[in-house]
């Protein structure tokens, strides 16, 4: 039997390993580094089983899954990169990518890494918030290297459909990082802005499902995306600056009292809006 | 029988005619100005029958509810102001309250006015949008008058209570046109501005729940947000202008590379959202 390893089992690690079970002939192991979250994990039956010791599952993983946060990626795959099994496949899970790519080059030549971000999760950290259905109808985005197998990307495709994702996009790191400043990063700054209103607070009692979805992710990990934000800062930055300007441009107008030019911009971008047409999260929870 | 009409029969009206079905000893009546919503209506069972008659029903209805746009609102609580039943009550469903509350002036002393406003919709209008269920768990926002009768409270607390209302906040009309500023219409002036960014259709296959969540609302009834941000400029502006000064400090502290900061920073937001606790929209749909 092939294995998966996944290591880190929180939000994403965790939902990963339970996604994944049953998949083709793979067994899925969870590597933890703390007793509880283990014994949680052989509990509720998060992958096929549960260890605290990587060090005898690594050279015989197939695949090599790291779940954690961007630092600890990096520093996982510069300390453990003689450990990985040759001809094996090592992947991730994290919203940034070219930090990773450029982290993933002390890996032996005879290992293949392709970069993966899966476009899902919720504003909860933690095993405990974990559940299989949390990739269900999200976007996978891969970064495969230059040197990439087919075989490891088909590979990856295969478990993207099992794990419920409507599709597989491939991409650079760079082209994914510009983006992703804009559709993550970006509305993670958007949530805690909004947040920090001496508002919020008195506002309870007040608040629609636009306030709910546009704030949801401002209870966010603060290391994660203290990370996120760092190695993505350039282009986040500029994104921001094109954020500012353009909410400027409907304070001005708004401020102005000219209704027939605030109602030709509305229309502009309540058309352009309806024409990206994304569906958004369900209103009646 | 008693009587309550719903004056114009789009998303909310339509969704308030069909919630508001079986309701204590009523009837219920929608009042729309065009053959084809009061087909929709009558074969739908949107309320318990429609009309495009209203001339024959205002004088006899105990409740008008007026589902129409501010301006409208307020034209019709002019152009029929002596038509209503005496001792009947009118309220409405209209997310700014100052200017509904100042064009109910002109009713007669035997009408009483109650505003009110639920806070719930979807970006979608009309009709064949509406749903029953649209209500569920929402709050509803009274603005009686000082005048207004206990008895007409009291019954907009049991229709609140039948439709699924999660609850009543009672408050002046200053007061929430403040806070709706905030809660509701800078969130879609937030969801407009991201969808002026010309990354927008680029980033097609790269967007996960936080963009559809802040973005949703984007696709809105432009002129009836033209008018709700209109008659509520200055409060909107005064909550913009916050919003660009926090957006700007951490725009400044990514952009200054400073890690430490960010991260207390990060941290403050995260816990204000953590302490304000609202439920977000389920992300599994």
């Amino acid at each position: 039997m092939k294995k998966i390893l996944v290591v880190g089992l929180g939000l994403i690690g965790g939902s990963l390993a339970m996604a994944l079970k049953g998949f083709e002939d793979y067994e899925i192991v969870g590597a933890a580094r703390r007793q509880a979250t283990v014994d949680y994990a052989n509990a509720h039956g998060v992958g096929d089983r549960a260890t605290l010791t990587l060090g005898e599952e690594l050279p015989q993983a197939d695949v090599t899954i790291l779940c954690m946060d961007p630092d600890g990626i990096v520093d996982f795959l510069r300390s453990h990169r003689a450990e990985f099994k040759p001809g094996s496949l090592v992947t991730d899970v994290c919203g940034v990518k070219s930090a990773i790519m450029t982290g993933a080059e002390c890996l032996p030549e005879e290992v293949d890494f392709i970069g993966c971000h899966p476009m899902a999760g919720t504003e909860f950290s933690g095993i405990e918030h974990a559940f299989a259905e949390m990739f269900q109808h999200s976007h996978l985005i891969l970064t495969p290297r230059e040197t990439s197998r087919l075989e490891h990307i088909a590979l990856m495709e295969r478990m993207a459909r099992y794990i419920g994702c409507r599709d597989v996009v491939k991409t650079t790191p760079q082209e994914h990082d510009a983006i992703l400043a804009y559709t993550s990063q970006m509305m993670h700054v958007i949530a805690v802005s909004v947040c920090d209103d001496e508002n919020l607070f008195t506002c309870r009692g007040f608040e629609g499902s636009s306030f709910r979805g546009c704030t949801r992710v401002a209870a966010l990990d603060v290391e994660l995306w203290t990370q996120l934000f760092s190695l993505n800062a350039p282009a986040l930055t500029m994104c921001l600056d094109t954020l500012l300007a353009h909410l400027k441009e409907y304070r001005d107008v708004i401020a102005s009292g000219d209704r027939e030019k605030l109602n030709a911009k509305l229309a502009l971008s309540a058309g352009r809006k309806r024409e990206m047409d994304l569906p958004g999260p369900d209103l009646l929870s």
